[in-house]
């Protein structure tokens, strides 16, 4: 028996955009993600689906049906996130805020007051308010913990559209996070929800995997990510805005709650094959890999140069892990190898004999067990492994996933790592972004015909683990780790 | 939901060969099988694996360990089994029988007195038999019921010399089941059993799938049964004998026991794919299919011709099954066409489009529902699903298996068809005969060098379904059948 | 033996960009193509491979290599191409010529007089043009047929920068096809190659796979071709400016040569699975699958309305053919079915139980036959199948899908349809554009290290065939068409 | 270029049995091997494929059909063999021999004069006869070489009769190799052979892999040979006979005949994965691997112990190689470990990461360099590699098989090994053992209903290496050795 430590938070973790949409009245048209995924053009291109989220898993009315699951699971806390599209679905541009920017032009602080408050209570819709609520009081009434996500990718309409940034160009179309004035209207979202729901979550998140925002929206293309367009100076003008937004944001709830505030981050664990790479390794480490979160945590990166107002924001950090990124470099910029990390093919083997998921990721737990020791070293936070999972549709691999991916934090744990908790991602399927419904991350299979929940056998497994607080002695078998190549496919 | 009826059976069956070896003393070299799987000849042969019963999962001395993960899956049914030669080590020819045979030198009765039972309970191993005793009876102070079967192939070397016989011919050494002796022997030992046990089993079934004994020990010698020599002579001599058995260890218990006395019985669906073929299969069901059991139900069949006094030996039917049998007939010899049924690569797919096992068994739950179709059509008798299970080292397909297989048998209880129960094979891994410890057909995964006992994730599965007498809705998503040709391989 | 015509042209298909570069002196730094596949950003989000032309085959010094091998096989006849880049590395804008246009603004004539043309022989890289001439010359000289392409994508640069206009708009930077003034530089480079090499070759063709062009560069965009960005709107404006291209250029060849000039198209041939798709297919196929030779060819289509002056402007069709598209419609618009044609997992079988290349694509030899049908009903005009290949690097499929393609031909033949050739892609590996050298097309292995070239076994069975002018009975056995889902997979 | 000597032999080998039968007149049914095959019971066990060897290529009327086509491929070497069976249908017992045995009763020499060389020919099929000159003339005439090889398994009916050594016991039956008759028998054969036909072959062998008689027969029995039981001692008894007999006829060859006599051995390299097991694989080729050879060149071995008489009957080797043997011991016994050489699945990858044959053979090319080596080593004698091949219906492998295997014996050649050729098992598919016409060993595919012959890609191959004697440089990628585990699989 590997045993976790006592009141380790044992959950999930969702989204409102992933989830909520499914049946009459969840729909939420108000955001770039939406009008994106229903483009035309889009989805003549291939770069989404044609898959839509009000065909989704129906989490808005859903919920205690999901509740009830994860309460049979035995797991004892959620992240869940609220959509701010859906409680801004208009513009509150016209609130005033206080805003101080530094001779840069920075944005150091951003005030809202009571009236301000107040105005954007009058702008938001009180009603999706409320829900928010019910949702979170039948969690919480389960005695079970509630992380809060503020942000987890769509942005309102009116400050990003990213089919007009595509027609008429980034400076006639809202713009989304290069401009800072989304680090202003997140801020006020972020302290309205603050000052509505106080002590209420147990923890805060600002935001979920920043990275993912302003690299696949703006490097990474072909992930169908918004706004879609190449441009490295846009990535990073959209990073350094999302610093700002987290750390106003910070300030912002600090008002209005006592509970700890951090932000979730996507870590893919990056290694080199060839030794002549090294050095660039370690300099992409310190200037990309490493450079949001040391911006709110030493205020002090190479995104935002030396920013005192940014610094000690970060009170717990949410770690995301998948897969590894095996890099090389073409005349000096950085790229995934194929064959490892996310460049597999689908269901095929890594070039290291390893599994790869549905999504053609590689299974890798070794390197979650690296992330956190290397996390651990350079900032000694709490962490909760907000983000963990596999699009694996028939349950091949998700059992001794669960269980290998969690006896790596076990190890970290055991070196006296402050890890408090694992979050899988997630307790149904739902929809993948761009993807749609064809890559299936739940411990839950959905029918989303008849909106029906279907327990995987990881479900069970998840509930052994939840239930004992650890990977009992008859599970630890599933650990599998370094499986040498070429085992699995011929047995 | 799928409902099974009130007091429905769910457990799992095991046999004393390929579970009680593994710790000291566990062992029993008294048997055929013993002698067989040791022999250097056939290890170097590759008849036999080169493994051994006595590194098993060592059930002899851990049967409450074992006992306790059942009772924690909420299996509420087990069949167990005595090792024939375990009890009688040393010959029971000695101990005078009545034994009456017709002109034609049939045995009809075989009868043994107080005096005969005092005598062998002089020769028996009585430390065994309090230690099965002790065995049944924690099992069944658990509440759960015992189905007791009396025989599953191992017969005492003194009957049978398998490799005395490969030596010097069957004539010159204990021939096993060629020889009528094994009749009277064997009915020595059941009226034993009986007298020592009366009504402790809830159920007594006489043998374990004699047709793997008549057919893979005389004919299919590849499989690495003894006597391992071909001849369709041998092995209809050794079905009669297997026939008579039955009917004089029937009577024998009768006279001890009020519990039903049965049989198991082995079966593959018989399938064409040519209606060429459709004559001669009617054919091969009537004169091979359904002679032995036809024997013991209306005396009468292509083994044993017409005998009232084999008539009416059932009082219930043990049906094992695990995958089908597709036929061809060369030159009126039937053959299993390769590409489906037993005869597929391991791991692969049917040319069907079908998942194979570890096994290389191609997974055909349809067929199941045929053969009880079949049964109940023919025999109108109450059935048990005494074996049911894949070799599935990481539990790919045992999930879905489980499932389908039991939707099977709920779809043939919808048609008011009287099956009793479901046990499958097995609860742990365990010793497979001439394959020895490659093929995994547990629940429960056992570490053979420390003897450690690990769920599968299906353990998991078959509680969720023993707890509900049924298929939660929950897990209805597991039935799979007939899924279109390479609608699993292209996912 | 299935024969060939007497005078049947069987080859090869080569380009400029895929093969010249690969030794010193070889390279082309001038065109669109060249900047797109070494810019940072592109390599950076994974857009293009990180692999560059200058380290390809090196056909620009290796022609007689290669033209050796092409005669040892038996190869009567390549079709090669001119890099209009090379040949017009600096601007023509200055070189008047008289643009006629109608009243809707459109290019309705463009005439370029001997002063015109001596100035662009001034402009010219004239070394360049010996250069290919002793290339064509070589061939020439062997025996063989020559079929000249003019245009096979890249651009130059000062017609066409994709980083510009990416970075400024496309309507700050050179914008390569939505611009007409891209027709009339087409047509002085035409006109220019056409005034060099008069009767030279034996049939023209003006481009390659314009849809391509307007498809893979407008829409299709995770295909990583310029300029990469998403618009109907423009990919529409491309498709009309490359008819208008085409229709000037046939006319400025036929003023120096009296050899046929034609155009080379690409075909996927388009299917639907589910039958409430027909009206939707129809309409597909009249609207765009056909509309562009439908403008050259009737001067009528949906890209050009009714235009006379591109009427007949076709003595020949090139028609290159891969794989199918399964298509279905989501909100009207067509996207192709994942499993099927181009969208299969690489070295996977597709869900119709075909094999599929190295690049995920579909083989499906019938697609060939159907798109020849219909193209032979449509327009009766003679064909040349200018590509057919696969993307093989262990020489699988290659052979069969050699065979299988002949075979369909042959089928075609049968029926009176004029096909007059087939050219293989291609005789050697080369540049796959934005996937690098990882996709091998060639009957010829190429180590890009030392530039050795090495038969695959399908350069073998080529040899066999083009030797015989038919497929030899002795090869007939791998024409594999519609093999039962699983039979190859199975086996 | 990797150049083989001059007057290297390349072609193939093949043998009476598997390819002779197919067209009526062909058939031979006084063997061992037909009555065996045609068996009811061994069809019925499965252990032969219920195909008949009368359905095969047909070589007996369509052998100039095979030469013109190996002449066209460039061979100018085959290897043939006569069936003793055929020539002696009926028994030799009864024509006097003068036979020597020693004190322990070794038959040391066997003197056929000519009277019973006469009375031979009266006993033999002298039409038959006729029929094999004709067809070895037809091959020389060609300008080729002929190897003759004796003996390739079947022996006359009247000599072993497997069906009646199981039914009444090999002392009640003809019973082959186990009786040292055979030996005499065999003798007159081959003399009679040799009397007939002097130096008309280039090469003789006197007889076909004998330990696939001795080991398959008695040992490995799930391999279907005759005569199918189970006897270390009878096999050891079968290998002695198989030594004298060699010897004996080697003796009567060399009175009539001036050409080299050999004898054809097939070798699986034999490695352990285990240190510990180092000094039994010592022992093991010691006194198993290389005894039978030791006998006829040293006169010295486990099997034959001392004798003079069997010393130095061996002017050349001939080394059949398909794969290796991992060993590993379980009780002193050697057995083959799964995952490894032969003992893979079909068509899948070894535990090494190798590719699998149809045969489920493992691919190991290095295997080969070591058994020439190690041969060398040992009898410092010429040899010829006199068969491999591959099981591989879709020619996916045999490309790079052929090449690689023989790139093998070019490195073994480079350190003055003294390999005189090399020949392919084989030209055509054929008829293979008790696995029938499933496994497809062809360079050239046979349609066995119409008996057309097909060429496979390798054929072509075949062709470019013998028409260079040598691996061009354009094949030299096809060399594949030690791939890294899954680079196959992966790519």
């Amino acid at each position: 028996m590997y045993s976790f430590p006592k009141n380790f938070m044992i959950g999930y973790s969702a989204s409102g955009f992933q989830f909520e949409g499914g049946l009459p009245g969840g729909e939420n048209p108000n955001s770039d993600w939406w009008v994106w995924v229903h483009d035309p053009e889009n989805i003549a291109s291939g770069l989404v689906s044609g898959d839509f989220p009000e065909d989704g898993p129906g989490y808005w009315h859903l919920y205690k049906t999901d509740h009830d699951i994860a309460e049979r699971l035995g797991i004892n806390t959620v992240r869940l996130g609220i959509e701010w599209s859906r409680i801004f679905p208009e513009p509150t541009l016209g609130v005033r805020a206080t805003v101080d920017r530094d001779e840069e032009g920075n944005i150091v602080s951003v005030d809202i007051d009571q009236g301000d408050l107040e105005k954007l209570d009058r702008l938001a819709n009180r009603s999706a308010m409320e829900h928010y609520i019910a949702i979170f009081n039948d969690w919480i009434d389960r005695g079970g913990k509630l992380i809060l996500n503020l942000y987890h990718w769509p942005m309102p309409l009116w400050l990003h559209n990213p089919i007009a940034v595509r027609r008429r160009g980034p400076d006639r179309a809202p713009a989304g996070w290069i401009d800072d004035k989304a680090v202003v209207e997140f801020t006020k979202y972020t302290a309205y929800i603050a000052w509505r729901l106080g002590d209420l979550p147990d923890m805060w998140s600002t935001m979920n995997e920043p990275n993912a925002v302003y690299l696949l929206g703006y490097i990474y293309i072909k992930s169908g990510f918004p706004p879609g367009y190449l441009s490295v100076e846009h990535s990073l003008k959209a990073a350094k805005n999302l610093v700002q937004a987290h750390a106003r944001g910070y300030d912002a709830i600090k008002r209005f709650s006592r509970k700890p505030v951090g932000i979730i981050y996507v870590y893919s664990w990056p290694e080199i094959l060839n030794d002549r790479y090294r050095d660039r390794l370690n300099e992409y480490r310190e200037t990309i890999y490493h450079a949001f979160i040391d911006s709110i945590k030493f205020g002090r990166s190479s995104i935002v140069g030396e920013r005192d107002d940014l610094k000690d924001r970060l009170d717990w950090l949410g770690v995301n892990y998948y897969t590894r990124a095996i890099l090389e470099f073409s005349r000096d910029v950085p790229r995934q190898v194929p064959g490892y990390g996310h460049v597999c093919g689908e269901n095929k083997y890594s070039l290291a004999g390893r599994p790869c998921s549905d999504f053609g990721w590689e299974i890798y737990p070794e390197g979650l067990y690296m992330v956190i020791k290397d996390l651990w070293r350079r900032y000694g936070i709490k962490m909760i492994l907000t983000e963990n999972g596999v699009s694996d549709r028939h349950d091949r691999y998700r059992p001794s996933f669960i269980v290998s991916h969690l006896y790596m934090l076990y190890r970290a744990m055991k070196e006296n790592i402050d890890i408090q908790g694992y979050l899988h991602w997630s307790l149904t399927d739902n929809y993948e972004w761009a993807q749609g419904f064809k890559q299936r991350f739940g411990l839950v299979e959905v029918d989303y015909g008849s909106k029906k929940r279907r327990l995987r056998p990881s479900a069970l497994i998840y509930r052994e683990i939840a239930s004992s607080n650890g990977i009992p002695e008859e599970l630890e078998h599933l650990i599998q780790i370094h499986s040498p190549p070429n085992r699995l496919e011929a047995e």
